[in-house]
Protein backbone atom coordinates (compact mmCIF):
# COMPACT_ATOMS: atom_id res chain seq x y z
CA UNK A 1 0.00 0.00 0.00
CA UNK A 2 0.86 3.63 -0.96
CA UNK A 3 2.28 5.11 2.16
CA UNK A 4 1.90 8.91 0.45
CA UNK A 5 -0.91 10.79 -0.24
CA UNK A 6 -2.17 12.37 -4.02
CA UNK A 7 -4.07 15.20 -4.11
CA UNK A 8 -4.95 16.76 -7.45
CA UNK A 9 -6.29 20.45 -8.47
CA UNK A 10 -8.82 20.37 -11.27
CA UNK A 11 -10.95 23.37 -13.52
CA UNK A 12 -11.06 25.47 -15.98
CA UNK A 13 -9.91 28.81 -16.78
CA UNK A 14 -10.49 31.54 -13.75
CA UNK A 15 -11.52 28.92 -11.21
CA UNK A 16 -9.34 29.82 -8.94
CA UNK A 17 -7.12 26.67 -8.65
CA UNK A 18 -3.70 28.68 -8.60
CA UNK A 19 -5.36 30.99 -5.58
CA UNK A 20 -6.59 27.68 -3.69
CA UNK A 21 -2.98 26.20 -4.45
CA UNK A 22 -1.18 29.14 -2.96
CA UNK A 23 -3.51 28.89 0.10
CA UNK A 24 -3.64 24.99 0.40
CA UNK A 25 0.41 24.63 0.69
CA UNK A 26 0.97 27.48 3.14
CA UNK A 27 -1.94 25.71 5.14
CA UNK A 28 0.46 22.42 4.82
CA UNK A 29 3.35 24.61 5.77
CA UNK A 30 1.60 26.17 8.84
CA UNK A 31 0.27 22.49 9.87
CA UNK A 32 4.06 21.31 9.72
CA UNK A 33 2.80 18.32 7.00
CA UNK A 34 5.68 17.25 4.83
CA UNK A 35 4.42 17.92 1.04
CA UNK A 36 5.67 18.53 -2.69
CA UNK A 37 3.73 20.80 -5.07
CA UNK A 38 3.81 19.44 -8.75
CA UNK A 39 2.21 20.89 -12.29
CA UNK A 40 1.30 19.61 -15.02
CA UNK A 41 3.07 19.99 -17.88
CA UNK A 42 6.27 20.79 -15.82
CA UNK A 43 7.99 19.40 -12.51
CA UNK A 44 10.88 17.93 -13.94
CA UNK A 45 13.70 19.32 -16.31
CA UNK A 46 11.48 17.78 -19.46
CA UNK A 47 8.51 18.62 -18.57
CA UNK A 48 8.87 22.35 -18.43
CA UNK A 49 10.67 22.03 -21.70
CA UNK A 50 7.07 20.33 -22.77
CA UNK A 51 5.49 22.92 -21.00
CA UNK A 52 6.65 25.79 -23.07
CA UNK A 53 6.02 24.19 -26.09
CA UNK A 54 2.39 23.59 -25.18
CA UNK A 55 1.72 26.82 -23.58
CA UNK A 56 3.11 29.15 -25.85
CA UNK A 57 4.53 27.37 -29.67
CA UNK A 58 2.91 29.11 -32.51
CA UNK A 59 2.42 25.68 -34.19
CA UNK A 60 -1.14 24.63 -34.21
CA UNK A 61 -1.23 21.61 -32.36
CA UNK A 62 -3.51 18.73 -32.61
CA UNK A 63 -5.28 17.31 -29.32
CA UNK A 64 -3.54 14.39 -30.63
CA UNK A 65 -0.07 16.09 -30.78
CA UNK A 66 -0.97 17.75 -27.26
CA UNK A 67 -2.05 14.81 -25.81
CA UNK A 68 1.20 12.62 -26.49
CA UNK A 69 3.07 15.41 -25.21
CA UNK A 70 1.60 16.01 -22.18
CA UNK A 71 1.98 12.26 -21.80
CA UNK A 72 5.67 12.27 -22.43
CA UNK A 73 5.99 14.80 -19.66
CA UNK A 74 3.61 12.85 -17.46
CA UNK A 75 5.34 9.85 -17.89
CA UNK A 76 9.20 11.24 -16.66
CA UNK A 77 7.10 13.19 -13.86
CA UNK A 78 5.32 10.19 -12.25
CA UNK A 79 8.23 7.85 -12.75
CA UNK A 80 10.87 10.31 -11.38
CA UNK A 81 8.79 12.62 -8.53
CA UNK A 82 5.56 10.99 -7.64
CA UNK A 83 5.79 7.74 -7.23
CA UNK A 84 9.15 8.37 -4.88
CA UNK A 85 7.29 10.39 -3.21
CA UNK A 86 4.54 8.63 -2.55
CA UNK A 87 6.47 5.65 -0.65
CA UNK A 88 7.56 8.02 1.67
CA UNK A 89 5.20 7.92 4.90
CA UNK A 90 2.81 10.75 4.84
CA UNK A 91 4.41 12.80 2.61
CA UNK A 92 1.30 14.70 0.72
CA UNK A 93 2.10 15.14 -3.06
CA UNK A 94 -0.18 17.91 -4.47
CA UNK A 95 -0.69 18.02 -8.28
CA UNK A 96 -1.42 21.38 -9.65
CA UNK A 97 -3.53 19.67 -12.90
CA UNK A 98 -2.95 15.84 -13.28
CA UNK A 99 -4.68 13.43 -15.85
CA UNK A 100 -7.90 14.37 -15.26
CA UNK A 101 -7.16 17.45 -17.51
CA UNK A 102 -6.13 15.60 -20.66
CA UNK A 103 -9.74 13.60 -20.41
CA UNK A 104 -11.44 17.33 -19.93
CA UNK A 105 -9.67 18.94 -22.70
CA UNK A 106 -8.15 16.69 -25.71
CA UNK A 107 -11.12 14.12 -25.11
CA UNK A 108 -14.23 15.86 -24.20
CA UNK A 109 -13.58 19.17 -25.36
CA UNK A 110 -11.06 17.83 -28.45
CA UNK A 111 -11.37 15.24 -30.58
CA UNK A 112 -10.24 12.36 -29.14
CA UNK A 113 -11.90 8.90 -27.94
CA UNK A 114 -11.71 8.94 -23.81
CA UNK A 115 -11.21 5.05 -24.51
CA UNK A 116 -7.76 6.10 -26.33
CA UNK A 117 -6.57 8.84 -23.55
CA UNK A 118 -7.32 6.05 -20.71
CA UNK A 119 -5.51 3.18 -22.80
CA UNK A 120 -2.32 5.67 -23.06
CA UNK A 121 -2.69 7.15 -19.71
CA UNK A 122 -2.25 3.37 -18.08
CA UNK A 123 0.87 3.10 -20.48
CA UNK A 124 1.85 6.48 -19.19
CA UNK A 125 1.79 6.11 -15.37
CA UNK A 126 1.28 2.52 -14.87
CA UNK A 127 0.07 1.24 -11.66
CA UNK A 128 0.40 2.96 -8.33
CA UNK A 129 0.04 6.68 -9.15
CA UNK A 130 -3.85 7.59 -8.69
CA UNK A 131 -4.89 10.31 -7.12
CA UNK A 132 -6.45 10.11 -3.21
CA UNK A 133 -8.30 12.62 -3.76
CA UNK A 134 -8.92 15.15 -6.96
CA UNK A 135 -10.56 18.78 -6.40
CA UNK A 136 -12.67 20.42 -8.92
CA UNK A 137 -13.30 23.55 -8.70
CA UNK A 138 -16.39 24.15 -10.85
CA UNK A 139 -16.97 27.36 -12.70
CA UNK A 140 -19.28 28.41 -15.65
CA UNK A 141 -16.81 29.82 -18.25
CA UNK A 142 -18.28 33.63 -17.85
CA UNK A 143 -17.85 33.94 -14.91
CA UNK A 144 -14.21 32.60 -14.95
CA UNK A 145 -13.26 34.69 -17.72
CA UNK A 146 -14.93 38.05 -16.22
CA UNK A 147 -12.37 36.74 -13.07
CA UNK A 148 -9.12 36.41 -15.38
CA UNK A 149 -9.93 39.63 -17.28
CA UNK A 150 -9.58 41.96 -14.50
CA UNK A 151 -6.10 40.71 -14.19
CA UNK A 152 -4.81 39.82 -17.77
CA UNK A 153 -5.18 41.30 -21.36
CA UNK A 154 -6.73 38.88 -23.68
CA UNK A 155 -3.88 39.33 -26.13
CA UNK A 156 -1.56 37.58 -23.13
CA UNK A 157 -4.15 34.59 -22.64
CA UNK A 158 -1.93 31.45 -23.51
CA UNK A 159 -2.84 29.17 -26.36
CA UNK A 160 -5.49 26.75 -24.46
CA UNK A 161 -7.32 29.90 -22.95
CA UNK A 162 -7.46 31.29 -26.52
CA UNK A 163 -10.14 28.46 -27.65
CA UNK A 164 -13.60 30.39 -26.61
CA UNK A 165 -16.37 29.65 -24.85
CA UNK A 166 -17.98 26.57 -26.74
CA UNK A 167 -14.68 24.64 -25.69
CA UNK A 168 -14.39 25.49 -22.02
CA UNK A 169 -17.82 24.41 -21.43
CA UNK A 170 -17.16 20.91 -22.62
CA UNK A 171 -14.04 20.93 -20.56
CA UNK A 172 -16.72 21.88 -17.76
CA UNK A 173 -19.12 19.68 -18.72
CA UNK A 174 -16.13 16.89 -19.19
CA UNK A 175 -14.85 17.25 -15.81
CA UNK A 176 -18.40 17.21 -13.95
CA UNK A 177 -18.75 13.91 -16.31
CA UNK A 178 -15.31 12.51 -14.62
CA UNK A 179 -16.39 13.57 -11.24
CA UNK A 180 -19.69 11.33 -11.90
CA UNK A 181 -17.46 8.28 -12.81
CA UNK A 182 -14.85 8.58 -10.04
CA UNK A 183 -17.06 9.66 -7.17
CA UNK A 184 -14.73 7.98 -4.76
CA UNK A 185 -12.07 10.51 -4.87
CA UNK A 186 -13.68 13.45 -6.24
CA UNK A 187 -14.74 16.47 -4.49
CA UNK A 188 -17.01 19.19 -6.52
CA UNK A 189 -16.71 22.67 -4.90
CA UNK A 190 -19.01 25.29 -6.07
CA UNK A 191 -16.00 27.82 -7.24
CA UNK A 192 -18.39 30.42 -7.81
CA UNK A 193 -18.30 31.03 -3.78
CA UNK A 194 -15.75 33.26 -1.76
CA UNK A 195 -11.76 32.55 -2.11
CA UNK A 196 -12.30 31.73 1.64
CA UNK A 197 -15.31 29.59 1.85
CA UNK A 198 -13.90 27.36 -1.11
CA UNK A 199 -10.95 27.35 0.53
CA UNK A 200 -12.04 26.16 4.03
CA UNK A 201 -13.94 23.58 1.92
CA UNK A 202 -11.01 22.14 0.53
CA UNK A 203 -9.30 22.32 4.05
CA UNK A 204 -12.14 19.94 5.73
CA UNK A 205 -12.60 17.53 2.92
CA UNK A 206 -8.77 16.94 2.73
CA UNK A 207 -7.98 16.49 6.67
CA UNK A 208 -11.44 13.87 6.67
CA UNK A 209 -9.23 12.43 3.70
CA UNK A 210 -5.66 12.07 5.11
CA UNK A 211 -6.32 11.64 8.30
CA UNK A 212 -8.70 8.35 7.58
CA UNK A 213 -5.58 7.17 5.00
CA UNK A 214 -2.95 7.86 7.45
CA UNK A 215 -5.37 6.18 10.26
CA UNK A 216 -5.37 3.23 8.26
CA UNK A 217 -1.83 2.80 6.91
CA UNK A 218 -0.92 2.99 11.05
CA UNK A 219 0.56 6.58 10.92
CA UNK A 220 -1.69 9.25 12.37
CA UNK A 221 -1.55 12.74 10.91
CA UNK A 222 0.54 15.41 12.77
CA UNK B 1 -5.92 4.89 -52.72
CA UNK B 2 -2.97 6.61 -51.91
CA UNK B 3 -1.67 8.38 -54.37
CA UNK B 4 2.18 9.16 -53.41
CA UNK B 5 4.85 6.49 -52.49
CA UNK B 6 6.53 6.25 -49.02
CA UNK B 7 9.47 4.68 -48.59
CA UNK B 8 11.57 4.23 -44.87
CA UNK B 9 14.78 4.31 -44.22
CA UNK B 10 16.12 1.99 -41.36
CA UNK B 11 19.24 0.65 -39.46
CA UNK B 12 21.49 0.56 -36.45
CA UNK B 13 24.15 2.68 -35.95
CA UNK B 14 27.18 2.80 -38.66
CA UNK B 15 24.86 1.12 -40.96
CA UNK B 16 25.50 4.01 -43.72
CA UNK B 17 21.95 4.95 -44.05
CA UNK B 18 22.55 8.73 -44.68
CA UNK B 19 24.86 8.05 -47.08
CA UNK B 20 22.53 6.04 -48.92
CA UNK B 21 19.95 8.25 -48.30
CA UNK B 22 22.19 10.97 -49.66
CA UNK B 23 22.73 9.14 -52.83
CA UNK B 24 19.30 8.44 -53.59
CA UNK B 25 18.15 11.78 -53.11
CA UNK B 26 20.92 12.70 -55.95
CA UNK B 27 19.35 10.14 -57.32
CA UNK B 28 15.84 11.15 -57.49
CA UNK B 29 16.56 14.63 -58.52
CA UNK B 30 18.45 13.34 -61.27
CA UNK B 31 15.79 11.27 -62.48
CA UNK B 32 13.50 14.17 -61.84
CA UNK B 33 11.44 12.17 -59.58
CA UNK B 34 9.39 14.73 -57.37
CA UNK B 35 10.14 13.68 -53.70
CA UNK B 36 10.41 14.95 -50.48
CA UNK B 37 13.18 13.91 -47.52
CA UNK B 38 12.06 13.89 -44.25
CA UNK B 39 13.54 12.62 -40.24
CA UNK B 40 12.60 11.32 -37.60
CA UNK B 41 12.69 12.60 -35.15
CA UNK B 42 12.04 16.17 -36.45
CA UNK B 43 10.55 17.21 -39.97
CA UNK B 44 8.34 19.85 -38.31
CA UNK B 45 9.27 22.92 -35.67
CA UNK B 46 8.00 20.66 -33.18
CA UNK B 47 9.66 17.55 -33.94
CA UNK B 48 13.33 19.44 -34.61
CA UNK B 49 12.48 20.97 -30.69
CA UNK B 50 11.75 17.00 -29.64
CA UNK B 51 14.71 15.79 -31.56
CA UNK B 52 16.79 18.07 -29.97
CA UNK B 53 15.73 16.94 -26.34
CA UNK B 54 15.88 13.22 -27.46
CA UNK B 55 19.31 13.20 -28.80
CA UNK B 56 21.24 15.58 -26.40
CA UNK B 57 19.50 15.87 -23.89
CA UNK B 58 21.13 15.41 -20.20
CA UNK B 59 18.48 14.03 -17.95
CA UNK B 60 18.35 9.93 -18.27
CA UNK B 61 14.91 9.37 -20.22
CA UNK B 62 13.09 5.88 -20.00
CA UNK B 63 12.01 3.80 -23.10
CA UNK B 64 8.56 5.13 -22.29
CA UNK B 65 9.10 8.91 -22.24
CA UNK B 66 11.23 8.08 -25.55
CA UNK B 67 8.65 6.38 -27.18
CA UNK B 68 6.16 9.13 -26.02
CA UNK B 69 7.95 11.84 -27.49
CA UNK B 70 8.74 9.87 -30.67
CA UNK B 71 5.06 9.63 -30.84
CA UNK B 72 4.59 13.17 -30.41
CA UNK B 73 6.77 14.26 -33.15
CA UNK B 74 5.23 11.47 -35.25
CA UNK B 75 1.92 12.20 -35.03
CA UNK B 76 2.39 15.85 -36.11
CA UNK B 77 4.72 15.04 -39.01
CA UNK B 78 2.26 12.53 -40.37
CA UNK B 79 -0.40 15.06 -40.24
CA UNK B 80 0.95 17.78 -41.51
CA UNK B 81 3.49 16.66 -43.85
CA UNK B 82 3.44 12.98 -44.60
CA UNK B 83 -0.22 12.31 -45.73
CA UNK B 84 -0.79 15.60 -47.74
CA UNK B 85 2.06 14.60 -49.58
CA UNK B 86 1.04 10.97 -50.12
CA UNK B 87 -2.30 13.11 -51.42
CA UNK B 88 0.10 14.09 -54.57
CA UNK B 89 0.35 11.72 -57.64
CA UNK B 90 3.74 9.80 -58.09
CA UNK B 91 5.42 11.97 -54.90
CA UNK B 92 7.91 9.95 -53.10
CA UNK B 93 8.07 10.58 -49.46
CA UNK B 94 11.38 9.04 -48.26
CA UNK B 95 11.44 8.77 -44.36
CA UNK B 96 14.89 8.44 -42.76
CA UNK B 97 13.51 6.68 -39.95
CA UNK B 98 9.94 5.83 -39.21
CA UNK B 99 8.13 3.55 -36.79
CA UNK B 100 9.88 0.75 -36.87
CA UNK B 101 12.70 2.14 -35.15
CA UNK B 102 10.72 2.62 -32.22
CA UNK B 103 9.59 -1.20 -32.14
CA UNK B 104 13.34 -1.63 -33.02
CA UNK B 105 14.89 0.86 -29.80
CA UNK B 106 12.55 1.20 -27.15
CA UNK B 107 10.97 -2.44 -27.83
CA UNK B 108 13.15 -5.06 -28.87
CA UNK B 109 15.83 -3.43 -27.08
CA UNK B 110 14.00 -0.97 -24.42
CA UNK B 111 11.79 -1.89 -22.21
CA UNK B 112 8.49 -1.47 -23.56
CA UNK B 113 5.79 -4.22 -24.87
CA UNK B 114 5.60 -4.40 -28.32
CA UNK B 115 1.57 -4.57 -28.24
CA UNK B 116 1.64 -0.68 -26.35
CA UNK B 117 4.21 0.34 -28.90
CA UNK B 118 1.76 -0.95 -31.72
CA UNK B 119 -1.20 0.41 -29.85
CA UNK B 120 0.25 3.83 -29.37
CA UNK B 121 1.43 4.23 -32.65
CA UNK B 122 -1.85 3.40 -34.91
CA UNK B 123 -3.16 6.13 -32.07
CA UNK B 124 -0.42 8.91 -33.52
CA UNK B 125 -0.79 8.11 -37.02
CA UNK B 126 -4.04 6.99 -37.68
CA UNK B 127 -4.45 5.03 -41.21
CA UNK B 128 -3.09 5.47 -44.37
CA UNK B 129 0.58 6.18 -43.49
CA UNK B 130 2.33 3.00 -43.57
CA UNK B 131 5.49 2.94 -45.90
CA UNK B 132 5.32 1.06 -49.46
CA UNK B 133 9.00 -0.01 -48.88
CA UNK B 134 11.32 -0.37 -46.16
CA UNK B 135 14.82 -1.14 -46.42
CA UNK B 136 16.88 -1.86 -43.72
CA UNK B 137 20.73 -1.76 -43.90
CA UNK B 138 21.51 -4.87 -41.87
CA UNK B 139 25.08 -4.64 -40.47
CA UNK B 140 26.25 -5.56 -37.13
CA UNK B 141 27.70 -3.91 -34.17
CA UNK B 142 31.23 -4.13 -34.72
CA UNK B 143 31.28 -3.26 -37.88
CA UNK B 144 28.96 -0.38 -37.35
CA UNK B 145 30.95 0.99 -34.72
CA UNK B 146 34.57 0.79 -36.29
CA UNK B 147 33.13 2.37 -39.75
CA UNK B 148 31.60 5.79 -37.28
CA UNK B 149 34.87 5.72 -35.07
CA UNK B 150 36.69 6.59 -38.08
CA UNK B 151 34.68 9.64 -38.42
CA UNK B 152 34.03 10.40 -34.89
CA UNK B 153 35.26 10.66 -31.78
CA UNK B 154 33.12 8.27 -28.98
CA UNK B 155 32.65 11.27 -26.56
CA UNK B 156 30.68 13.32 -29.61
CA UNK B 157 28.48 10.15 -29.91
CA UNK B 158 25.03 10.73 -28.99
CA UNK B 159 22.72 9.44 -26.30
CA UNK B 160 21.67 6.36 -28.04
CA UNK B 161 24.69 6.07 -29.79
CA UNK B 162 26.43 5.03 -26.50
CA UNK B 163 24.07 2.40 -25.18
CA UNK B 164 26.79 -0.26 -25.97
CA UNK B 165 26.85 -3.81 -28.07
CA UNK B 166 24.12 -5.38 -26.24
CA UNK B 167 21.66 -2.68 -26.56
CA UNK B 168 22.80 -2.69 -30.44
CA UNK B 169 22.49 -6.10 -31.22
CA UNK B 170 18.63 -6.56 -29.31
CA UNK B 171 18.46 -3.45 -32.34
CA UNK B 172 19.59 -5.16 -34.86
CA UNK B 173 17.44 -8.71 -34.15
CA UNK B 174 14.94 -6.40 -33.25
CA UNK B 175 14.72 -5.39 -37.26
CA UNK B 176 15.66 -8.59 -38.22
CA UNK B 177 12.24 -9.77 -36.65
CA UNK B 178 10.27 -6.49 -38.24
CA UNK B 179 11.33 -7.78 -41.39
CA UNK B 180 10.42 -11.33 -41.11
CA UNK B 181 6.31 -10.19 -39.90
CA UNK B 182 6.35 -7.48 -42.53
CA UNK B 183 7.81 -9.53 -45.51
CA UNK B 184 5.34 -7.25 -48.31
CA UNK B 185 7.17 -4.38 -47.60
CA UNK B 186 10.90 -4.98 -45.83
CA UNK B 187 13.91 -5.19 -47.84
CA UNK B 188 16.86 -6.29 -46.19
CA UNK B 189 20.12 -5.26 -47.59
CA UNK B 190 23.47 -6.67 -46.25
CA UNK B 191 25.16 -2.93 -45.25
CA UNK B 192 28.09 -4.45 -44.97
CA UNK B 193 29.14 -4.56 -48.82
CA UNK B 194 30.29 -1.40 -50.47
CA UNK B 195 28.51 1.88 -51.10
CA UNK B 196 27.87 1.26 -54.53
CA UNK B 197 26.81 -2.46 -53.85
CA UNK B 198 24.40 -1.32 -51.49
CA UNK B 199 23.14 1.65 -53.52
CA UNK B 200 22.51 -0.42 -56.31
CA UNK B 201 20.31 -2.71 -54.67
CA UNK B 202 18.26 0.42 -53.23
CA UNK B 203 17.90 1.84 -56.37
CA UNK B 204 17.01 -1.32 -58.56
CA UNK B 205 14.37 -2.71 -55.57
CA UNK B 206 12.85 0.97 -55.50
CA UNK B 207 12.29 1.17 -59.21
CA UNK B 208 10.45 -2.14 -59.22
CA UNK B 209 8.24 -1.65 -56.63
CA UNK B 210 7.65 2.15 -56.96
CA UNK B 211 6.82 1.42 -61.33
CA UNK B 212 4.33 -1.14 -59.91
CA UNK B 213 2.33 0.82 -57.93
CA UNK B 214 2.32 3.73 -60.12
CA UNK B 215 1.16 1.68 -63.04
CA UNK B 216 -1.49 -0.01 -60.86
CA UNK B 217 -2.95 3.66 -59.92
CA UNK B 218 -2.53 4.44 -63.48
CA UNK B 219 0.53 7.51 -63.21
CA UNK B 220 3.75 5.77 -64.82
CA UNK B 221 6.72 6.79 -63.70
CA UNK B 222 8.84 8.95 -65.14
Amino acid sequence: MRKGFLVSFEGGEGCGKSTQIKKFSKWLEEKNLDYVLLREPGGTELGEKIRNILLHDKDELSSKTEFLLFSASRSKLVSDVVKPNLEIPGRIVVMDRYYDSSFAYQGYAGTLKLDDIETITKFSIGEGAEPDLTFLLDLSYDTGMSRKSKDESLKDFDRIEQKGKSYHDRVRAGYLDLAKKHKDRFCVVDASKSVDEVFSQIVSEFERRYDLKMAKSGKKSK
